[in-house]
């Protein structure tokens, strides 16, 4: 029997899944899972998940780099937000991060009882397709979403991974139909949908459309983010050639 | 400024919602919401919608017809099920139904607190729009799913509906959006998608496609099931025209 893959459309329905069943594929497009991409390719050794402000803070003094991002902004007082263009510009070889976000940083934390949890963006989706085709495991997508909302960008990115993996792996569920049909229609259109999409607009607002573009781009960062604990730690294309 | 018209794309997400803000329209199409129109439209005076398989059978002493699902299936011992073509074929003329099924009950128990709830299908879809194009009242279309889990055939319903209200109502949220666009695609080929669907499988294993055939025939009982209580009455026609 073939292994399946499921889609979690947002972080309030994963209590409706036996997360231990899946490895864990967590997405927040916009710009978490994006993010954590730049700063494991850019050098960073670990990217450490962090659900306070309080707690972020602290790990300044063990030498962490602190980034935190609240309501799509960088939060005053910590060294980076949550946008990729600071991330690309900030010295990162050998730092270890922390990183509070608004969505992708409690999902992460959501699925820590799965078999293995890993991020991802349309900047590894490459990489993260190889390394799923050979795990020979079922795979549950979780959109991070937007506060519990189901959200656009995280939706067709599960559906353009959910293609590439139909195949080797089965799709027997309504949640990754609806996300392929999604991706399907949205394909050639990606930023049609997404200048209609809630966040968009948010970002928009906020005057960080670089950031969206650069967070719709495949393949930019062929590493995979994969949870330790509760760090990222990057996994590269040698890593995945290597257990094969 | 306009309502809105929202969509909870499974009944798990309800509590991520504000009913009390809006008229909540209730969608099991295959089949609880489309069997109750035609139980209202064929006379029945009310359906009583009821969680548990004994408070069901109890009313069978106060004079209700009894009937239940559980599974897709009729539940033994009852004198209906959940299809509609048993509801066509019973002599409902005045009667008082009590029904009990797997998840368009449960869904129409979650949102008393609306400020209107009414139930919806394919079968009422013209009526529907029309009054509720009257209320001036943000609507929030809820898909019970199945078990929790996101279903095609009422997301399509939802995007069908949401389509047909906007431009009188706004659309702001990505899961309204994410039902148009499926709808949008599935319209010309509701079959195929149906076909794909998971519970459609599962009716179809049953023996039981006319019934699905039936559920996604448009405006065969234009009656609107309304939540007084516990009860669903009909509204048909000549109310909603008399509202105007």
């Amino acid at each position: 029997m073939k292994p399946i893959v499921r889609v979690c459309l947002t972080t309030a329905l994963i209590p409706t899944f036996k997360v231990e069943e899946y490895i864990v594929v967590v997405v927040d497009i916009l710009r978490a899972t994006t993010t954590i991409t730049v700063a494991l390719d850019r050098g960073a050794s670990v990217v450490r998940v962090v659900s306070s402000l309080a707690a972020c803070r602290a790990l300044k003094k063990e030498g962490y780099l602190i980034a935190a991002e609240r309501g799509a902004q960088k939060v005053p007082g910590f060294d980076l937000g949550n946008s990729p263009q600071d991330f690309l510009r900030a010295d990162l070889k050998g730092k270890k991060i922390a990183l509070t976000t608004t969505n992708g940083t409690r999902a992460l934390q959501k699925v820590k009882k799965a078999r293995q949890v890993v991020a991802g963006a349309f900047t590894n989706i490459s990489l993260l397709t190889s390394w799923l085709q050979k795990q020979e495991t079922s795979v549950l997508i979780l959109c991070a979403g937007w506060k519990d909302h189901i959200n656009l960008e995280d939706t067709i990115f599960a559906g353009a991974l959910a293609s590439r993996l139909e195949g080797v792996f089965d799709i027997k569920d309504d949640a990754t139909l609806l996300a392929l049909s999604l991706y399907h229609q949205a394909d050639s259109r990606k930023k049609y949908y997404l200048q209609h999409s809630a966040h968009f607009e948010r970002l928009t607002q906020l005057g960080i459309q670089e950031d969206v573009k650069y967070c719709l781009r495949s393949d930019l960062h062929p590493v995979i983010p994969y949870l330790e604990g509760d760090c990222l730690v990057p996994l590269r294309a040698w890593d995945v050639e290597r257990v094969s």
